[in-house]
């Protein structure tokens, strides 16, 4: 027993069918036992959504470069929990969420789908990290990424990680990785979010679209700043919520 | 201009049609103008969910009790996203949710799309509040609710909140609430979260369910604590999940 290679399972939030799983497969293969379970389509902005009110199903795949594959008919954190209760041979030593195709940084975690895995896997007490280009083409060359996953998956496998912490990890779109920084989000807000459309009755409709506004482009303790100067950014994340510092204040507000 | 009457908006998980947001609705109807934009169908577990490949379209509903009433073919952000796009008149004084048919507890605010919303409008600047009810019968009489919707939303139009964070409020199913008290969230972890079948042709299949385990149960610190004690609780929460804390741990990790 104490010889088996460490289980690794692989999610994404862009689909089982989608680069960027394939290729951090391919980067990780020689480093434990791999099993990928995947949403069966993409499944972007998912969060950590929940299917609450639908019926599951597991389909197996081809394997790839030595890993098992699974599709889920869910979320990221679907794949993720009926992967723990019906896929997985034993409880997972690590868990890797990407390559996502697309930015994770700034306020991005919050709707995202990859990291809604990441978050999942932490609160499961499961060492968890998740990775982000910076490139909506899924047809990019992504190979730039190869040092980073390999060089952060392999030092989370050796120390592990604090309690209740999961990594985000976002690479930039750049011929060469300058370095990596160890960063928080930067803090910012959405704007021109939608397009607008009239439909051919007259109707309004609208499609999600919009720009980041970074409130603080110029502070090197966030993920921004190293992101827009060719470096990688990892950023500590924690699922709870709960501002404890503010009990007291909240406290006084309402008394 | 000074005159006006405070703008409220009101959104929640469980669609237009819940009794939850129509008793929202009763009870601070009172207290502002008030617009109801919520997901045209149930939309429980959706987080922080966006819908980033899908047309939104917006329907306006007949008022009740002096509200007007929209839905959204989204989840509880797009109702505040697009809300704020092409429904409210202006940007809205306090953003309320719920009233949750459920609890969000414990580490269920990841999930809720109730909470998913609150923070959406955190993120915005704006002072939002989201209410829960422990009983997920949506024909439960939730009156009990009354005094803490209208006591904490009174307390929050006053004084306002801090910058970057919301609140999540709980109350129990009793007779009668024994007072509020401001909290962190129980730590704990999902068991038994699936029920398992087998369909007509011998596949299985699978829906969730499974219990929370609270991990500090005699805590006084946290909200089951004292939900469990006919309390109503209050968790402030932060929309950032950035564990600014531990990037000099992770940076000698990584090192």
């Amino acid at each position: 027993m104490t010889h088996e290679k460490p289980l690794i399972l692989i999610a994404n939030d862009d689909g089982i069918n989608a680069p960027g799983i394939h290729e951090l497969i391919n980067y990780v293969a020689d480093m434990g036992q791999i099993v990928a379970i995947a949403p069966d389509a993409p499944r972007s902005g998912q969060s950590s959504a929940i299917s609450v009110n639908k019926v599951l199903r597991v389909t197996r795949h081809d394997d790839y470069n030595g890993a098992e594959m699974y599709s889920v008919n869910g979320t990221p954190v679907d794949c993720v929990k009926l992967g723990m209760h019906a896929i997985l041979p034993r409880r997972p030593d690590l868990i890797l969420s990407g390559i996502n195709h697309g930015s994770n940084s700034g306020n991005s975690i919050i709707y995202s789908g990859t990291m809604g895995a990441v978050l999942e896997g932490c609160m499961l007490g499961i060492p968890s990290i998740g990775f982000s280009y910076l490139s909506h083409d899924e047809k990019a060359d992504i190979s730039v990424c190869r040092d980073v996953v390999k060089t952060v998956t392999a030092k989370v496998m050796e120390h592990g990680l604090p309690h209740d912490i999961c990594l985000n990890v976002n690479i930039p779109k750049s011929d060469r990785i300058n370095g990596i920084k160890v960063v928080r989000a930067a803090r910012g807000f959405w704007t021109e979010e939608y397009a607008d459309y009239v439909d051919p009755h007259g109707k309004p409709f609208y499609w999600l679209t919009g720009k980041f506004h970074n409130e603080e482009p110029d502070n090197p303790m966030t993920d921004h700043y190293w992101l827009d100067r060719g470096y990688a950014s990892v950023v500590p994340c924690h699922p709870d919520q709960s501002a404890a510092d503010q009990i007291d204040n909240i406290e006084n507000l309402l008394g």
